[in-house]
């Protein structure tokens, strides 16, 4: 690398120090035979009638937390994208914008770690681009990421399948990752033993795969589980209404937003699916995402009615409680 | 849109002002067939047998200047990876990082112009995906774009195609783009007649795909053209030799340049090629280039030698001067 351990503006210029930066670091990690670091574009077969593509950036604040940082998320939240839709990931792209003064070890560290994610989820960067942006004017690293995938099988789950008599469905606790990013910032001065979500959750979506009823998936990151209600009640003018009793919140998350006034039903989660089945196969689906260790706090958490296009919470001491749509950010940069 | 005219915070958080930024913004300009706005990933058709990937991050500064913006430049960056490795670009993804309290109809101007480049290049934005950042830490506006395409004809342009005795080519003036931009800043209060050469290079690169000398061809883009030298000298282990009386550079270039010191030879251009030709073909490509307006002025500037792996100018002076590989960043953002 340089003498210097600061990424410099000229890291990013296209000349000698951004040539090192990219051989020696980011090939380093990522390394694999269709990887041309030295080329304009790649070319690679694609023995597949069809592509899945998605495309996410992240701008995770702090950019390491209890459980991720910002490049095994980046991985974990474009591989997700592709699982929801029955996709397995194949290749990803990878923009990367540092800021001025950002330092090498730590962005050695995060590449090291997106590499580690990209291995254990199957897909390889085959394309990537660094720019360097001036000091104040960057947040310290972001990245996008864009994967591509082939589909498993050639069923298309969208929300106008969603039909009323469905069930609703969550794979795990929700707010895990916004409460663990939230406490590792330090104005918060709070250290739990509560870890973030985030994880490829290639595995609980490919267990539904096989069931006819399986209507639509969807992992709920920004906005969390109220707003991919709000999606599926748009979307289909239906109404949603979701049991209070039955949504798994750890006691820890839970004590979090009652401590600092959010609300689990709107925080993100990066490892955690969302499913509407029909209702003769919701039992089945809960079986086999609690036969996998990532979904034994599984839980059927709600259901789809005829009317408006609503989201209704039946409360634990019996009234409800209309969910409003998402309006003020309540965690900027959690994912 | 909302009743503020600035990106907020809320912009960016999943729920009802991202919607319908989405929505009323970004869908309006880009909408299409298969741009599906509420899916997480998207599938397409695909029937070809290879697919050739690039991306590439913008952040450009200032975000508008005399003949392109940041949306037209992200289109024309990414569709030229794909022209100068002989692809056709089909498929575009949209990575979107706002800071809060960017101007909505500034962001609006953008997407349209983004819009209409890609409208021009034949390619489809199919996903995309906005974050919006914390004022002061986002430099307005940042895009990252993926650009997928399919090979028009199956020919591997390399580096390591390049043998000594090749010719090396330009299409066209250098540093337009470079000094468009630099002129536009603010701290200069300079405004000259000079406009960025950013610009589609389909044309220029097809126009030389039937000729069987063709070994390479890259765009001159961070870096410029001393940084194209570079890395065939380095990738090939050989000297390049620059003729700097054949190196066409506008008056107002070599004037601005003067002035502000810095090398025409190392600026950014957005809208040019360079390619390497066998000796017996570079008549040829030359006169190919010159029969298309965007190749009118293009010239036959330099030639691969058996040697050291070194760039060297022979001045019109008659002189010799060895180019250096860029180190410090002379023009951050501009691209």
């Amino acid at each position: 690398m340089s003498a210097s351990r600061q990424v410099l503006l000229a890291h990013g210029n296209g000349g000698r120090l951004m040539r090192e930066l990219i051989d020696e670091l980011f090939a380093r990690h990522l390394g694999n035979p269709q990887l041309d670091t030295h080329a304009d574009a790649v070319t690679l077969a694609w023995p597949n009638p069809e592509l899945v593509v998605t495309t996410d950036g992240f701008t995770v604040q702090p950019l390491e937390f209890p459980g991720g940082d910002i490049g095994s998320l980046a991985v974990h939240g474009t591989v997700n994208d592709l699982a929801v839709a029955l996709a397995t990931p194949v290749y990803l792209a990878l923009n990367v914008f540092i800021e001025e003064g950002f330092d090498l070890d730590r962005l050695d560290r995060i590449v090291a770690s997106l590499a580690r994610a990209a291995r254990e989820c199957g897909v390889r960067v085959v394309a990537g681009d660094t720019k360097v942006v001036p000091r104040g004017q960057g947040g310290g690293l972001y990245l996008a990421t864009t994967g591509i995938g082939r589909r498993a099988r050639a069923l298309h789950l969208r929300l106008d399948r969603i039909a009323p008599g469905d069930r609703i469905l969550v794979s795990g606790p929700l707010g895990d990752h916004g409460i663990a990013v939230l406490l590792a910032r330090e104005e918060f001065g709070l250290s739990g033993e509560l870890v973030s979500d985030a994880a490829p959750v290639l595995g609980l979506t490919q267990a539904l795969a096989p069931l006819p009823g399986l209507r639509f998936m969807r992992d709920p990151t920004r906005g969390g589980l109220a707003t991919v209600a709000h999606e599926i009640a748009h979307a289909r003018g239906v109404e949603v209404r979701l049991r209070e009793s039955s949504i798994p919140v750890r006691p820890a998350v839970r004590g979090a937003c009652e401590m600092l006034g959010y609300d689990p039903l709107y925080l993100a989660c990066e490892g955690r699916v969302v499913a509407v089945v029909a209702p003769q196969d919701a039992d089945a689906a809960l079986a086999a995402w609690r036969a996998l260790p990532e979904g034994r706090e599984a839980a059927i958490l709600g259901r789809v009615l005829e009317g408006r296009p609503r989201v209704v919470l039946e409360t634990e001491l019996g009234g409800e409680r209309l969910l409003d749509e998402l309006e003020d950010d309540p965690l900027p940069r959690i994912c």
